[in-house]
């Protein structure tokens, strides 16, 4: 068994940690149910679009050259074409125009529609006052996406915006990461389920089981298993019961050196535990295994020390199960303050931004220990402070993790 | 009625629409379905926080001075406490231990808590051999939050870690605002449902509804009615019926000023039309009404039109009746390719960001049209250009609004 007292680094962790994640099936689901989701193929048009040339505004299709030279006061004089509805299609002639609506095609000859505002119909004549130049207010065949071309990667975090790309190529149905189901286990004699408010001031809340859950909902689809004691066998059935149902555990509490470090022993006995220490700060207590092939997390019972390991591991993990291929944009900023780290280990800090004349400056949120969840509700985001580094002095740039909108 | 001709400015739009948001309602909910939701109180500790003062990790619980100068050649050697499990209050005296776990009330008489990994117990003596500070590893009561302190504002969009504040507080409700529940109509006689795959290059897909549906879902409850003929009596239907069951529409099409232009009369015709046309590009011929005592948008055909009016207009709104309070950090980044602008129209422009060593770098996407969905997709955020702008010069710092994680 690895014992807690020999910590690995955060970056060995990472690689046993990303080692083992199998990324997710793949799903087909409606395209307008994949908002939030991760692609999971390339979507290549299958048509132009637009899928013919047509227009971008309301008015006449034209010549554009017809209309060149037009003012209020020297007006350019079109004919209305004739046309009997038993046209093929409707070709338009030097000096000819016809009426035109938004996202109709433009008749064959035109090239370029003037808007209401610049004419004056009366009759089958037309008035310009302002010249249009060929191609003005046409949408072009293929001018947004040619048929053929990759319009969004696999891997990326569809948008509002890449929904509507989907529709607008009638992509009915798409491709996704399967979401991961993660069971969510809190373990600890002392904890009670929040919902208990009548034990608000004797029992401590179990924090962890929600905070995982509300992160998890944005990623994969969690289910919170709930409150387990520090009773060996508890544990263990536990973990096997929820493993018959899910495709991985994050088991949170008693992971110290204590009396009532079960959880690294339960892993170990029921498959094997990778590592058990990690060189982070809040989160040492940090350990990861495999059983029945299924990733089980084992994180620290304080909140601040779960959450600090869940950003360094647990996240990165969960972003290669579901093939997230994008970077997150960092936020850069001056430090104001210098923020104070030791060398052997990672620190995950908890920063308060401020903005000044396009600049942001951070600085480092007082902490007294990883107990304390107000660290994070005051804070814009966090940076984590490399093993290798004695702190980061003020005035050096960094990159700041904001938390999420 | 406003005649779209004359365009107002975006700031003169948005002070209208502001002045028509009128604030949600308060509901409660279970404090675990708030995430993502904007709070509607302010959230005060009724409890310290920790409850007591207690271990921070699995040791002894010592006086501190008992411990100071010991080394592994020099423990210091301390006797267990004993206990006959009849007492009101335990208390440990001057050289005397007992075994905590972490999250247990520290005993009172002690200080400090020295962790199992530098000490070693026999019998009843504890051998320590590093010395600890008084208040290591422990967290004092209070020490998190204060009772009645404030811990997260109203108008606070809530995190993961504040639905953990939120349970290390017991409190099991929450109030939230109401999400409104908003009506999306698209018109036109052009589109086709993009479910509809067969029409695939014959028809133009409504796309409209479907992003509006997706940004929707993140601060709103979006109800999609689904796509109305360019008809004034069936759109005076369309929206007479939505506005029966939902707070507010968004309605798409067939805005510009052409025959169709029906969208802007029939919210004259059955309420008022505050204004219909903002010097905003893409998105000019944007309009916003009153009908019933709610309101009601009347949006661009052109997807990415519609996207621009929501960004400058519409999430302004959605923002302002959802309570948020908080301001959404952008990155700055310098110009690296000058973005071109016209004086008298705020321009809403697609950029893509670049990174290098602690520095972002922005170029505007090359588009040719508001119908370009692709300048979204390719795009990392947007900027919107100043009316009194003339572009913005290489070398310049400006804010970029980068999409959602």
């Amino acid at each position: 068994m690895k014992l807690f007292r020999t910590l690995i680094s955060l970056e060995a962790a990472l690689k046993i940690v990303l080692a083992h994640a199998k990324q997710a099936e793949k799903e087909a689901v409606n395209f307008d149910d994949s908002f939030s989701r991760i692609l999971a193929e390339d979507i290549r048009s299958p048509i132009d679009s637009p899928p013919f040339d047509r227009a971008a505004m309301d008015g006449y299709a034209i010549r554009g050259e017809n209309s060149f030279g037009a003012t209020p006061n020297n007006t350019a004089l079109l004919k209305r074409k004739e046309v009997s509805g038993q046209e093929k299609e409707v070709e338009i002639g030097d000096g000819e125009y016809l009426p035109i609506q938004t996202g109709m095609p433009v008749p064959k000859g035109s090239n370029a529609v003037v808007m209401l505002e610049y004419t004056k119909e009366s009759g089958n004549k037309l008035e310009i006052f302002k010249p249009v130049t060929p191609g003005k207010n046409v949408s072009f065949q293929g001018e947004d996406v040619k048929k053929g071309e990759i319009v969004l990667k696999e891997g990326r975090l569809l948008r509002g915006h890449d929904i509507g790309m989907l529709a607008s190529l009638f992509k009915t149905r798409v491709k996704v990461y399967k979401r991961m189901k993660v069971g969510i286990i809190s373990t600890g004699d002392e904890l009670s389920d929040p919902k208990n408010s009548h034990e608000a001031g004797r029992k401590i809340a179990d924090v962890n089981s929600y905070v995982l859950e509300a992160w998890l909902k944005k990623l994969a689809s969690p289910y919170r298993v709930g409150i387990l004691k520090d009773d060996y066998e508890a544990i263990k059935k536990g973990i096997t019961t929820s493993l018959e149902d899910c495709d991985g555990l994050l088991i949170s509490g008693g992971s110290s050196v204590g009396k009532r470090d079960f959880l690294a022993e339960v892993v170990e006995d029921l498959g094997e535990l990778l590592f058990h220490g990690v060189a982070i700060r809040p989160g040492e207590p940090t350990g990861f295994g495999i059983i029945n092939n299924k990733p089980v997390f084992v994180l620290p019972g304080y909140p601040v020390a779960t959450i600090s390991a869940f950003e360094m591991l647990v996240k990165p993990f969960l972003y290669a199960v579901h093939g997230v291929r994008e970077d997150r944009k960092q936020i850069f900023a001056v430090v104001s303050k210098k923020i104070p780290s030791s060398v052997g280990r990672s620190d995950f800090v908890r920063v308060k931004l401020f903005c000044s004349e396009g600049e942001y400056y951070v600085e480092p949120l007082r902490v007294s220990g990883s107990g304390i969840l107000s660290s994070m509700t005051k804070s814009d985001g966090f940076v984590i402070i490399e093993e290798n580094k004695e702190g980061i002095e003020e005035g050096e740039r960094i990159g700041i993790n904001v938390w999420d909108w």
